[in-house]
């Protein structure tokens, strides 16, 4: 069973312009990560018990890149915490919803994360992730 | 300040269908809620601290019927707790933060709620909530 939102995942064109909204609204940003694997640099920043994560694609061919040029900024994603990623992934798969990842990927932090595909999610990329 | 992420809105076609999704994952929903000022239908389940708040229009001329319309389904706003919401809108429009509402106005549940502009918040449109 999902436990908690671990982050919201927002697509944007710059994380140093897109940063300073977050920090007016009084959040520290906690790091700046190049994930070179999903060619992203990513800025989080800690509210609550869940992350916001800023994600900024560093090539024209990182999946984040295409979802700017189709929607342009915004919510790219929703991640949940769970504990046990593999019994979710077949859990919800035997419900008919549709995954990315049949088996769980290696993502930033040492987290293992897998996706649903958002035409199963009623539009909402969602993410799991344990770690 | 802002303390914590109160909710995320996601508009969707059809609560009573979307609603699956969020059950499978194992949440629960706590209350099925028509809003006639916002001409929508809600559905709210509680996940760690957080809500997430699924977002029917019951009119064409709904806010969300014309998200959906333009955007398809998805996350249709973040929504963040405080305890000064006008002082919140008073700060973020120092810098320079394009604000939808001035002051606060009514909204579920009791709440005052506020909106900033997406174009002012990096394509995500935001919302200061205080109960």
């Amino acid at each position: 069973m999902v436990k908690k939102i671990d982050h919201i995942g927002i697509a944007v064109k710059s994380v140093a312009e897109a940063r300073l909204f977050y920090e007016n609204l009084g959040l520290v940003c906690e790091k700046i990560e190049v994930v070179e694997s999903q060619m992203v640099k990513t800025a989080f920043f800690q509210i609550g018990e869940i992350h916001i994560e800023l994600l900024e694609p560093t090539s024209e061919h990182s999946a984040v890149a295409k979802f700017l040029a189709k929607n342009g900024e915004g919510v790219h994603h929703i991640a949940y915490k769970t504990d046990d990623i593999q019994g979710e992934l077949d859990n919800i798969s035997k419900t008919g919803c549709k995954l990315i990842h049949e088996t769980p990927i290696a993502g930033a932090g040492g987290k293992q994360v897998a996706f649903l595909h958002p035409k199963s999610t009623f539009g909402v990329l969602t993410e799991f992730c344990m770690k």
